[in-house]
């Protein structure tokens, strides 16, 4: 998927949300666990209930392969349902992979063409060799970590060599090898003052903000400092919607989690002139 | 696998070789192509030419997953083989894994808990949450990325805060998260020279080195700079051993290949009084 067709779902659905499939078999409503592939099950229902208000699924890979092969399988499933039945839906994985380039080559190989993703979260440390081969297909993205939701983003991110900091170092080394066509940043919403300060590094680029609601960020302040003219967000929520409620109304209550924010982004969209 | 236990090891096969168990489907003997499970056959016999003079395997995790879940099948026949038949050799999962913390968790029950690996290679980048939930597993490792191998290791390891290096920042901080008997290093044998260095902010633990070989790094200056008084290295070989024939002989050429490194290592193990 390009940035135009991407930008024209925002508009569309009037919304930038990506829920984050984080499908822990631990927290499923037990209903399902009797269904040959609950994971499965439980992801097939979350999407169908809330896909008329999402532009974007992330399934963080975690979380299906602590299953293993298994796992694996639920993984497969859940994407090429998305893919088939909503094709206009971008799909993250969220990998954080990252590794010298012919090993890349491997990871890229996994998630971009044996599984139809369209994007990969990498992991920047190793530079670019790492970062380049997930680069090579078309219409597919790299969203690169920059600056993390979590406590521990404060460890090395912000290491400063003169006046520029790790996250702003690798948000600018990196414009050497993507464009805003196939790149984009995570950039956490529990830092969401800090977005001004990345747009003046990327202003064109999508940032994916994770830590929106659970993790304890705000959607108007993400807005505030990172929206641009084609919106340039994509603000992820995983618990707060996927796992609302886990009666047998799960799906049900998750599309109204996901109908809640898709109608608050509405509003921010307007505010910001991109509607 | 505790830290003494693994120098045992290193001082009874007088060797610190690491096989990288990186078996890319494309490159097996075409004779094992008709077999069930091709790369679980083709690792067998690696494995058993090479065990002897070996003290770690290290599948890449890359080589498996693209893949899918027969290529994870794969890996776990591999594993559990591996543990069943020699019990005493160090299993490292290269898989440059790191994310939250309640999703690194994820991760380390993959690793450490549902396949019998020792230890795990964890990206640094998002920090101390991120790398902590490895380590909660009694006798099992993290193996940090501190200084890698390839080209791109120069975009942001060398970022300078001050007379520091990150690297060296990871090498620092990473400190207050583990000690030498539950954390390694990745540090690249091409750029052995800074081995020195490193022993000045990490004299005990132990470092994974890869790159000797096929990408172009010498055993000779690892331990010149790299040897401390328990040996302290592990060092990997991957497409120079299993991958040196591809003919029928294939295992036995690996195993030709995997003495040769261990008898090097033996000489430099002498030279340097730890044997």
């Amino acid at each position: 998927m390009n940035y135009q067709a991407l930008f024209e779902q925002i508009k569309k659905k009037k919304s930038f949300l990506c829920v984050g499939l984080d499908s822990d078999i631990k927290k499923i409503p037990s209903h399902l666990l009797d269904t040959e592939d609950p994971v499965f099950e439980f992801n097939k229902e979350i999407v169908d209930a809330t896909a008329e208000f999402t532009v974007a699924y992330k399934p963080n890979i975690a979380f299906y392969e602590c299953r293993g092969a298994q796992g694996w399988n639920s993984l497969e499933k859940t994407v090429n349902y998305i893919k088939e039945k909503y094709p206009e839906i971008f799909l993250i994985a969220d990998a954080k992979r990252g590794d010298i380039g012919n090993t890349s080559k491997m990871y890229a190989s996994a998630f971009l063409e044996n599984m139809p993703f369209d994007s990969i979260t990498v992991a920047p440390y190793m530079g670019e060799d790492s970062v380049t081969p997930f680069l090579e297909y078309e219409n597919k993205w790299v969203i690169l970590l920059a600056l993390t939701s979590n406590k521990g983003a404060f460890d090395l991110q912000f290491f400063q060599e003169g006046e520029q900091k790790l996250f702003e170092k690798v948000l600018e080394k990196s414009q050497d090898w993507g464009t805003k066509e196939n790149m984009m940043y995570v950039v956490g919403a529990t830092k969401a003052e800090m977005l001004g300060g990345i747009r003046k590094i990327a202003p064109d680029h999508f940032l994916l903000v994770p830590g929106v609601g659970a993790q304890g960020g705000s959607l108007q302040e993400v807005a505030k400092y990172g929206m641009n003219e084609s919106c340039g967000l994509l603000v992820n929520s995983s618990r707060g919607v996927i796992f609302a409620d886990t009666s047998e109304n799960f799906a049900k209550v998750a599309g109204e989690k996901a109908k809640e924010l898709q109608l608050e982004m509405e509003d921010l969209l307007k505010e910001k002139s991109v509607l």
